[in-house]
C-alpha cells in the first residue's frame, strides 16, 4: 500500500515584519511538522517556528541547479514522513521566488502542493514611503523586474520593461546600482528620474531618495535587501511631504 | 488646546479570504473604533468588524472627485473623534488603490497616517494557479496594469507596458475583455499568447485558461472581480499540469 503523503505549503513570508505574515501563513508556521527556509526570511519570523522544526536550505550562487535538486528532494522526503510541510520564501513565492522548480517536482511525485501568497517587498516599501505606485493622474502601469540573470537563463528584458512602465520596482539590485544606472541612462531614461531606495522595508527600514543619476550613492549604504523604486510618483511625494511637514511645523509654532 | 488626533490606518484587505489578511490588518480590524470600507472588500472580512463600527464609502463611477472629497472629510472627522481609524481597501492600498488623495489630504490636516500593505490580487491568482509569474528561464519581468482611465487622467500606457514585459497582470478588466484583446492584437501581441483569467482569487476562485484571441470568451462568465494574466508561463504550466496528472493517473493504475 502507498503511504499517505503530506502536503507541501509554499508560503510567502512577506517583507520581514512578523505581523505582515498573512494569518494563514502564521497558522501554518505554528502547525508545521517541518519548515524549510532560506536566507531571505527574517529572524523575527523564524522565531515563530520551534527550533527543532527548522531546516535552512540556502543556495550558494553559481551552484543553483545542484542545490535546487537537493531542496526538491528534501521537500519530497519530508512530505513522505510528515503531514504538514512548509517551504517558506521571502516576500511572495510567485514573484521572483523560484517556486516553479519545486512545484513541478512535487507535482511529478504526486505530492499535493498549496501556495500561500505574501506581501511582496515593493508593496511593503510603498507602504513605508506612503507613496502609491499608481498615483492618480501620474502612473497607471508598474513594472516589477530584476536585472539578475541566473545560470542558464536568456538575457532579461528588464530595461525595456522599466522604460515602458510609469513606475518600476527593481528587485535584487543590491550591489548592482552602478550597472543599473548605466543601463537605464544608456537606454534613454533621464538622469533626473526620481528614485527611492528602500532597505529592509517593514523592519528597520531606511529610505534614500533622489534621482537616477545618483543611484549608486543612494544605494551605497545599504547592508540589507533593497528595492529600487523609479518614477515620477516619487518626486511629487517628496515635494508634498516637505510641504506637509512645513505646514504642520508652522501650525505648531 | 489642540485636541488629540487619532491615526488613520490605510489597510490592505488582501484578495478576499479572511485568513489572507496580514496579522497586523486583522489586529487593526479588531481594535478599530471605526472602519471605512468600499465595494472591493469581501463579506467574510467585513464580518470581522463589529456592525456598529463599519461605514461603507463606495464610489459611483463618473462622480469620483465629489465622492473622494467626501471620503477624505469623513476620515479626517473620524480621526478627530477616535484613536484608531481604519480605511480598508481591497488588495494592497498602494497598487491601484487610489490611496494618494486620502494620504495627501490627511497629511495636510496634520493627521498621522499608517499604511499596512496587503496581498495583491495578481499574487493571489498566481497562488491559485500555482504558476510563478517569473518562471526561471521564461519570465523575469512583470507588468501590473489597468486599462481603466479615470476622470481627468491622461491616456494610459498600459499596452506598451504589457508588450515590454514577459508576464502581465491586467487589473479591473472585467467587462472590457473585447477591448483589451483588440488593443493588444492591434499592437502586435500574438493571438496565441497564453492567458489565464482568474475570478475571485482566494475565495471561490474560477480559472479559465486559453489564448489572447479567446479572451472575451474566457472572461465572459465572470461575475466577480477578475485578474487577466498573460504570458508564456501560463502555457508551459498548463502542459505540465496535464503531464503531471497523466503521470499520477498512470502510477495509480
Amino acid at each position: 500500500m502507498k503511504p499517505a503523503l503530506g502536503t507541501v505549503h509554499l508560503v510567502g513570508a512577506g517583507p520581514g515584519a512578523p505581523d505582515l505574515l498573512t494569518v494563514r501563513a502564521a497558522r501554518l508556521l505554528g502547525e508545521a511538522d517541518v519548515v524549510f527556509y532560506d536566507a531571505l526570511v527574517s529572524p523575527g519570523i523564524l522565531a515563530l517556528v520551534r527550533t527543532d522544526r527548522r531546516v535552512a536550505v540556502g543556495k550558494r550562487s553559481g551552484r543553483h541547479s545542484t542545490a535546487q535538486r537537493f531542496i526538491n528532494k528534501q521537500l519530497a522526503d519530508a512530505a513522505r514522513r510528515h503531514r504538514t510541510v512548509v517551504r517558506l520564501k521571502g516576500g511572495d513565492p510567485m514573484l521572483f521566488g523560484r517556486a516553479h522548480e519545486e512545484i513541478a517536482f512535487l507535482h511529478a511525485q504526486g505530492i499535493a502542493v498549496q501556495v500561500v501568497p505574501g506581501v511582496t517587498a515593493a508593496l511593503a516599501a510603498s507602504a513605508e514611503l506612503q507613496v502609491s505606485m499608481t498615483r492618480r493622474g501620474a502612473a497607471r502601469t508598474v513594472a516589477f523586474v530584476t536585472p539578475r540573470v541566473g545560470e542558464g537563463e536568456r538575457e532579461s528584458t528588464w530595461i525595456a520593461a522599466v522604460l515602458a512602465a510609469d513606475t518600476a520596482a527593481i528587485y535584487m539590485g543590491a550591489g548592482e546600482a552602478t550597472a543599473i544606472r548605466e543601463a537605464l541612462l544608456q537606454a534613454g531614461k533621464p538622469a533626473g528620474t526620481p528614485v527611492a531606495v528602500v532597505e529592509s522595508a517593514s523592519l528597520q527600514a531606511k529610505v534614500a531618495r533622489g534621482v537616477l543619476g545618483d543611484l549608486p550613492r543612494l544605494a551605497a549604504s545599504a547592508g540589507g535587501p533593497i528595492v529600487i523604486l523609479l518614477g515620477e510618483v516619487y518626486a511629487a511625494a517628496a515635494v508634498e511631504a516637505a510641504r506637509a511637514s512645513l505646514r504642520s511645523a508652522s501650525q505648531a509654532a
